[in-house]
């Protein structure tokens, strides 16, 4: 499976499939003089004898987050530098979105830009395929640090994600959740359907493909439809507090915030249009912790949320609701408003 | 004084004035909630109770290259970080090259890139006021680590200058020559008879100006003329050479090119393009130390001129010259060849 992006020029393509990545690699590589290749170490550590064996001693990112960091930056550049990378060389990144963002960087920044493709391998990297971000964090934030860099393609090859630990594959199946309420009714039911049982790789390819085309076409059509990019944004808001209060998975804790957007979408519009109980049994039978969302302190997460850089300083809260499934809008809530709303929430619970 | 650079979209100006930062600056303010400093360290002590006087608080970059660091980078943007910086919030950068260069990286960068005015105070730095290259520096060389990105405009208010060391205007003197040379026979004459006693600022005025528009012209023009803005090299094949082996001030060391340059082309051409005697007289009374080349190395200047990015593990070296003033030519010239009018030119001296 392909998709190919549909920028004005620079585009690329995003090849998702098992057992891909040698021979894609191949490909493109027969373009550039020289490759090199920054590997996730614990990615490294259990494929360098199998799916990753064509790799010649790799540059080893540290596993996660440990990568982002202004030391590992360096570490990173400077390797590339010691090896010789010249202008017309490549860079593979291969690793989950936390390599991605620190093996982006680096290729954009070092002899400034050189070109890379991505190799995600994790279920959750799915949503950094599209978007262009790259980043390192600051001692004051997350993703403060970067710029907007393209690669040349990106090779998403399953057969690397079977190694994917429970928590990951939930954290990374609450954006493919999220794409899926983003786009239609439809994509929501047959992935429910589908996924009713386990969550099984195989069962979410076609999900994943629909999710990167959501993505895709919420960064795309921004310039011209003016905000629909920050649709993309569902359940983050109260998602993000929860992720940074109790340091859950961030695909975990944004699942719940999913869930609390459907409970306050209802409350909005005074009607039914999310089925609550369905919904908080089966993302409760996947082992998220649903539960949670009846102890948190109402004044800590308004607190947390008036955090977010969008909000500060503010008498109110941006949020993103749902008149229907695949239909967002952006509103702007009382933080007054907001509160009782947790409130309701827990009582609901 | 104004020029507008003519890209197909985010143009800006670049204004070179004396006494013109205050009040350009309040301009452009006017549409920013907030506005951060990074200045020279030794441009703030100079200047902190005049012409800069009006600044709170700025953000202190070491003099020179130290700001060029990844540890001055991780510095830099957690300030910026710590005081609470947002993406619709300005950066202004005050200082030389290195300055520019180092808060040109850190404003592109932080936030994934913020708008950002640039105030050289360098003779220099005129030349960084078109290209929109910043960089910090490696253990592997100079600029290997940056981006590309514009500044929202150039306030180059001259009597910052005036306290500028000797060699600094020598050094930046270096690089208005060059572009009088890439212009035309009418800019070099006038030039030299303006500077024919000594290198003052206000006789300067007009060739910064007319540097800043001939850079543009070669930056600009590149994509589609294919590869003129090589010729904003011109000088720079021997004098990255001299400079790195000399420890001499870059423009001086492009100086000492230049002349090269001029005696290459005349030797190449087969005709007296270039008076050398004049030349040499006129660079030698300013203090250029012309015979400098009467004892370098041949070979240690090829091996130097190898290192070179764009000439790396090849028998021939690319240079550029004249056929006359305003008038550039790329070569690939044998290393054989080139070894052997080193010689003739040290002959010659
Ligand atoms: N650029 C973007 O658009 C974007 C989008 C979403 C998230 N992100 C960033 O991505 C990061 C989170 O990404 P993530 O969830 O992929 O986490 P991650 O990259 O931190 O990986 C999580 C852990 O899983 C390990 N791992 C990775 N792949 C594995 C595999 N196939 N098998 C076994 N273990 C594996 C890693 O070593 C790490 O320890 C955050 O830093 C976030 O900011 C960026
Ligand atoms: N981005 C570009 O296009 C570009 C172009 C040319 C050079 N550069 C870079 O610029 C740097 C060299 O620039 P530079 O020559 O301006 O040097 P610089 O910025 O290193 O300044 C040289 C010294 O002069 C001091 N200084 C600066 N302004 C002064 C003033 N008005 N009065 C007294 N002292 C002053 C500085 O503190 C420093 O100690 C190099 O790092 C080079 O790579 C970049």
């Amino acid at each position: 499976m392909e998709i190919r992006t549909s920028y004005a020029a620079d585009n690329y393509t995003i090849h998702v499939d098992h057992g891909i990545l040698e021979s894609r690699l191949a490909d493109y590589s027969a373009d550039y003089d020289a490759v090199y290749f920054l590997v996730d170490r614990n990615v490294y550590q259990l494929y360098k004898d199998s799916v990753l064996s064509f790799i010649d001693s790799p540059i080893i990112l540290e596993g996660g987050e440990a990568s982002k960091s202004f030391d590992a930056f360096k570490h990173i550049t400077e390797s590339l530098l010691e090896r010789g990378i010249q202008r017309h060389h490549l860079i593979v990144v291969v690793g989950g979105g936390a390599a991605g963002d620190a093996g982006g960087f680096a290729a954009a920044t070092v002899l400034r830009g050189v070109d890379y493709i991505q190799v995600p391998t994790t279920l959750l990297a799915h949503d950094s395929s599209i978007g262009a971000k790259t980043a390192i964090n600051s001692t004051h934030g997350k993703n403060l640090i970067g710029v907007f860099y393209r690669p040349k393609a990106v090779i998403y090859d399953l057969s690397l994600l079977e190694t994917l630990p429970q928590d990951e594959v939930l954290s990374g199946f609450g954006e493919v959740f999220k794409h899926a309420l983003l786009k239609d009714e439809e994509t929501v039911r047959d992935l429910m359907a589908e996924t009713r049982g386990e969550i099984t790789l195989d069962a979410l390819k076609p999900f994943i493909i629909s999710g990167i085309e959501t993505k895709m076409h919420h960064v795309l059509n921004d310039e011209k439809e003016s905000g629909i990019r920050k649709y993309l944004n569902l359940g983050h808001t109260l998602g993000h507090a929860i992720e940074y209060r109790y340091k859950m998975p961030h695909g975990i804790a944004v699942v719940l915030g999913l869930y609390f957007t459907m409970f306050l979408s209802n409350e909005v519009e005074g009607r039914k249009i999310f089925d609550l109980d369905h919904f908080r049994e089966y993302f409760s039978h996947h082992g998220y912790p649903i539960h949670k969302l009846k102890s948190i302190d109402e004044d800590e997460m308004m607190s947390l949320m008036g955090r977010d850089k969008k909000n500060q300083s503010r008498a109110a809260t941006g949020f993103v609701l749902m008149k229907s499934i695949g239909q967002c809008h952006f509103i702007e809530i009382e933080n007054t408003e907001l509160k009782k709303y947790l409130s309701y929430l827990k009582e609901s619970l």
